[in-house]
């Protein structure tokens, strides 16, 4: 779920009682969300939403999954699933705002018109593009092979995302931190040169942020396949947790927790008295079956209930359509009178007006 | 006038009779229409509709404008001037489609779906791009020095335009065969990675077009500052006609008609019988003063009933406003589902569908 404007968890801490400040998290729809993206990124923004104190704008960035993803059916399966699993957790669709991306049309047109402000130079020292260039230059093709527009234009369009709701604080891992900049770059740009219309948003990075691991130790993340699914059944949740690397440890033998997958997994769901339990039975050599039969279950008793809405919501999927057009309303209510502005300030009005 | 999906004149002629061509022109709003723009462009156009045949789609390009020109003030002014002038003309807009580009949303959409099927290698060698390098490398600038994502994206927002339309023929001037091009390779992506959702469309180049010449006797363009105005009054039609560069030739002296200025335009607008019997009287030695008299008189009898339209338009935006709306509509009946199936080729959908 990279290529996104930011999510990631944790950054929700601090937002309460602070007034008007707005929080603002695109998710790109071209996978499936697991266990990381639970424990990193979802939980911690419904438990802040939850928490209230700001606004918070989420939304399935479809337009950003189209620069990575030429299979329809991938993407129309990920927005569905998306959407249900932040519904299934429980985000209280009544303070957030939760819309897709492409229910907006003034986002692309934004794109278009912030591309005018915008300077290329800018955009040729974007990390995701440069990074393409020199996996290109290393294999002996020409530097942009393989580059589309959409990639090059990518942080102009995560600029009309973020600017278009004059979001205040985007969340992001400091991989996106440049994108941030940028964004706020061709804000003041516009500002400076039409009109004082957007606000320059703030970047949030908590890098207490908790980051899963994945079965072979490394962060969770679909791009290394070491993820435990979210929602796709005990039966695949246990055969998951059964596949998380330990070492050759016999039962009875002390184990290091700190240096075990399965107890930072364990830590993640545990209230802080188990987590004491649990290095305790460490220490005392729990055989890694038992420990994993223990992680297990808990991460199931978490989820069950929220997997069976899951499975509901999948059910219906004109409830999820719905929710997302409602959103959608919501965040048009801020973005057609932006756009107003936008358009007025650049020239672009009824010859009437 | 610049910057566009190809307005050139004379192209019009062939059109008919060939059942389901369809012919598209944008026109950019950053000037106020000129003579040489109603010879070369206007006046070829609305005959073209006139003669029926083929579907005529001819638009406001106010996005395009944004690229070039920061001065709201200018983009709206022009708006206004191009409608009221093609109006004011005669354009048919019973036959032909007239509408302004940012009244349909579905093009900026369209903008960044495309984008993320067109290679950005395909950019960097467009003549746009090329010729803004190439005089900042010359200044010893940065390559990219004042470039905008607007000016680079050019070629892509050009695609959506004609792609959005099913056009099938786009006249465009020599130098803009390469964008032409360029949409067609942008639609043949899509068509091949997606769906043949595309009509790929011909450029129509017709050498044989009324150029006119400008008071230098250079080709008549703002950039060069050589135009004679076309709504702006009897006063200054006249007193541009009169600073059309000549010779020193006395009265009496014969003049070469092939090589004055004043005769290249009298034969725009006179009937053929006319164009010879002013041949004749350049060489019999007719005073400049006095063919200039002739050609302002000839210039104004054909302009003066549009003038007074294009007054009354003027004075009454609303009713521009209310046929540009209808226009869009028009529009976006083809727009709109083409959008439709765009997106669910791509994959941004209803997640119920």
């Amino acid at each position: 779920m990279a290529g996104k404007p930011g999510i990631i968890g944790g950054f929700f801490q601090g937002a309460q009682g602070m007034g008007k400040q707005r929080y603002l998290t695109g998710i790109t729809t071209t996978g499936t969300p697991h266990l990381g993206n639970y424990v990193g990124a979802i939980r911690p923004a419904i438990e802040a939403v939850n928490a209230g104190g700001a606004d918070y704008f989420f939304f399935l960035a479809d337009y950003h999954a189209l620069i990575k993803c030429t299979d329809p059916a991938q993407v129309r399966r990920s927005s569905r699933e998306i959407a249900a699993t932040w519904l299934a957790l429980g985000l209280d669709t009544e303070q957030a705002v939760f819309y897709r991306q492409s229910d907006v049309p003034e986002i692309p047109e934004l794109t278009w018109i912030l591309g005018c402000s915008a300077a290329k130079g800018l955009m040729n020292r974007a990390h995701a593009y440069k990074a393409a260039v020199q996996a290109n230059e290393e294999a002996g093709e020409d530097p942009d092979y393989g580059v589309t527009m959409g990639l090059f234009n990518y942080p102009v369009l995560m600029a009309a995302d973020i600017l278009m709701f004059n979001a205040t604080h985007v969340p992001v891992g400091r991989d996106q931190l440049q994108h941030l900049e940028m964004a706020r770059d061709i804000g003041q740009r516009f500002n400076h040169n039409f009109a004082e219309l957007f606000t320059l948003p703030d970047a949030v990075v908590d890098d207490s942020v908790a980051v899963l691991q994945g079965l072979d130790g490394r962060k969770m993340s679909k791009s290394y396949g070491n993820t435990i699914p979210l929602f796709e059944g005990e039966k695949k949740l246990r055969k998951a947790v059964n596949k998380i690397k330990t070492n050759l440890l016999e039962p009875g033998e002390p184990k290091d927790p700190e240096r075990s997958t399965v107890f930072q997994i364990w830590s993640a769901f545990a209230p802080p008295a188990e987590v004491e339990r649990m290095r305790r039975e460490f220490a005392a050599g729990i055989a890694w079956g038992e420990a994993k039969k223990q992680l297990f279950e808990l991460i199931n008793e978490e989820l069950s209930p929220a997997r069976e809405r899951y499975e509901a919501l999948l059910a219906d999927p004109g409830y999820i359509e719905a929710v997302l057009k409602a959103g959608a309303e919501r965040a048009r209510a801020v973005a057609v009178p932006l756009m107003e502005r936008v358009r007025e300030a650049v020239g672009i009005a009824p010859v009437d007006a």
